[in-house]
């Protein structure tokens, strides 16, 4: 058997394990499942010793391999790191577990009862890069939704994630719950993760995380749906009406909170009526904040000495402290330039004028839209999710961030007295 | 240009318009979009004349390919057909619209209020084979749903599905809706579905309606998510304590009222203590309605002269009056039999015993599961749905029958007043 043979096999007996093992867990009770995850966190804490050691070999082969200081800082396993991925578990366990409940339940005229009682989605491929606390994340939400999962991580964490595989996979042992539950692909190359893409038969759903020539692959290759956590290109729309300091107020937050992450603001629109007085006050504050601008021509004429954007700044997810900046005429120029560049993630309207934030609200076509408030919020935890397996910028199935219940289905479910159709 | 060029300019060009298209019928309120059914209704009658001419001519060109009289069958358009497809659409004006709704809102800590409002998908490509109804019935539920929709029939049918997407598009237009939110592909190559199925930066979901092999090719290649609308395999099984003479007759609709839809029962599971008193009743009532057995080497000796079956009948969709049946020593041992050659479709179980009764319903992983009533309930109206555009056998979106609701996904919606995270 040639290589390519050998992990394809390989893939193909580890999501068979994984369906396997998926019926035994969509079946236990919550208080099990429960059982698993606590033995999880501590797992992680009693074992920290054996996590750091591994976690050091995959460090010093990125070392040698020449990664960049932010990228071993990203694969770095550290006591208050593996706390933390003990403490997120923790917090899983105190959830509602959405499974098996029934909702809209309806009697029929023939008398036949019907409703949807929730339930797992089966297995779920989860396909992420070099940040080992994904492994324990996703795993967690995973199991306590149902769920079977198959990890596929990246090469440069492959000892990190292999370690926190195990000590999950020895807890669900403990537990009484199938080890398949939690199944990990232990090779890295390209045709893993070929060969987990045309597992229909196993796996139900593929969650991608990572950047966008993965995401864009994943898509291109997947026989299985797919739920993409795509860029974040997000927009503030500053309004005529809105008030100019909070406004201001809300924008920096937006953007220099924490540059880094999907829900950041990367451009910044302003109703041309209003950037006279609110453009001076936003760029002093960004300077301030230490956030460069690039703005359109009417920006840097308002603002003298702004960088003049270039059309590669409209729609760039920079992911730090850089903002492009464009006066617009209109509320509809504004939305055309969101529908143009945006990403369907997160946008905002500022304003004081009811029918442009109702307006705004209904016409934006993002997983978030806010009124007077910052992007920031897009967050499972901010919108009241308890916790999320990411933000699903797909429309299908889940829209804006995924929690527990968005990680089941349901099924329609009828108490019958031997009714028959007519 | 070559041919595959020039089929591939054409998908892209029909496919981006139904894209430029979708905005204004997701923001078109409900009075529009039913003023623009109830034309579409009004033209397919006015116009029967015309539908039946083009209509004529696919049937001549099907008796010249040798079509079989069946296939013939599904082409034919009449006026009670196009009767039936005008009154189809005036049902879907009469169901509530969906779209906007907000549910769940809550307010968060910090004073932000936090809901989910409800939205159309965007474009949906339908797929589908001969029926010219489709045409109609689909695109009717798109537009409702404010989803623009990418028509593409198959070949047997081009000129009559064209004639009723004319005539459908003239009804938009004359709502003031954009035509393109009913976009048909004129071309019936098999280049035009592979070109479609890339087309993902315009069409949002893809319903594949048709046999085994098409879906199956669809979903290997499709780039866009894919609800699948499979076949049924459909599972009756008759517990120990079942009540014999309902559950007769309970099996007897279940296979015989219309045998050839994918909600008719196609193996019977018996438990082995109930056997022998209702093994022979049901025997005899599908005898009495034409039903051929094919039984289990324990139904062959209760009931003598059944046909025995081989491998090859258990996990057949025989869409025919023929059934399997089958002695099994207990309720796991029928849920073992359905997980193995189950469709994911539609299950029911006759008993008497409540525990049995919910232990089925939690643990049978189909899209309707049924206690004492006939599998033909897999149906969106007759759960409460109002109409269906199929029913979906994959468990992301929706799963079992998609109705207006399962047509649309939901967007998160924050009203703050200055919020900011911290």
């Amino acid at each position: 058997m040639n290589e390519t043979g050998t992990t394809e096999a390989l893939v193909v007996s580890v999501c068979r394990a994984a369906k396997a093992a998926a019926p035994a867990l969509a079946r236990a009770g919550t208080l099990a499942k429960n059982a698993a995850l606590r033995a999880m966190s501590e797992g992680l804490l009693s074992r920290a010793g054996f996590l750091k050691e591994e976690n050091a070999k995959d460090l010093e082969a990125g070392k040698a391999r020449g990664l960049s200081a932010a990228m071993l800082d990203r694969l770095l396993l550290n006591d208050a790191r593996i706390r933390q991925m003990a403490d997120g578990i923790g917090e899983v366990v105190s959830l509602p577990d959405p499974v098996g409940g029934i909702g809209r339940m309806e009697r029929r005229p023939n008398g036949l009862l019907v409703g949807r009682m929730r339930i797992p989605l089966g297995v779920i491929g989860i396909i992420y890069e070099s940040r080992p606390n994904v492994t324990a994340d996703a795993a967690a939400l995973c199991v306590k939704s149902g769920n079977a999962v198959v990890l596929r991580g990246g090469s440069e964490a492959i000892r990190s994630n292999a370690a926190i595989a195990e000590i999950l996979r020895g807890a669900l042992s403990s537990a009484g719950l199938p080890v398949d539950a939690v199944s990990f692909i232990p090779v890295t190359d390209r045709e893993a993760i070929d060969a987990m893409l045309r597992q229909e038969e196993s796996i139900d759903l593929i969650i991608p995380r990572g950047g966008e020539g993965l995401i864009r692959s994943v898509v291109e290759k997947s026989r299985i749906p797919v739920i993409k956590h795509y860029k974040g290109v997000c927009h503030i729309y500053v309004d005529e009406t809105a008030d100019i300091d909070p406004a201001v107020r809300v924008c920096v937050n937006a953007k220099a909170q924490r540059p880094g992450v999907c829900n950041a603001m990367e451009t910044l629109l302003v109703h041309e009526a209003i950037a006279p007085t609110f453009l001076p006050k936003v760029a002093e504050a960004m300077t301030g904040a230490g956030v460069e601008l690039r703005g359109c021509p009417e920006t840097v004429r308002r603002v003298p000495g702004t960088t003049p954007a270039t059309d590669a700044d409209w729609g760039m997810e920079y992911l730090d402290l850089v903002l492009a900046v464009r006066v617009v005429p209109s509320m509809d120029a504004a939305m055309e330039h969101i529908r143009r560049y945006g990403s369907l993630h997160t946008e905002a309207i500022l304003t004081r004028d009811h029918d442009r934030a109702m307006r705004f609200l209904r016409e934006v076509d993002s997983s978030l839209v806010l009124v007077n408030a910052s992007t920031r919020f897009n967050d499972g935890f901010q919108l009241g999710l308890g916790a999320e397996i990411g933000i699903s910028t797909t429309k299908i199935h889940a829209f804006g961030p995924m929690g527990l219940e968005e990680l089941t289905t349901s099924k329609f479910v009828a108490f019958g007295e031997g009714q028959v159709r007519q």
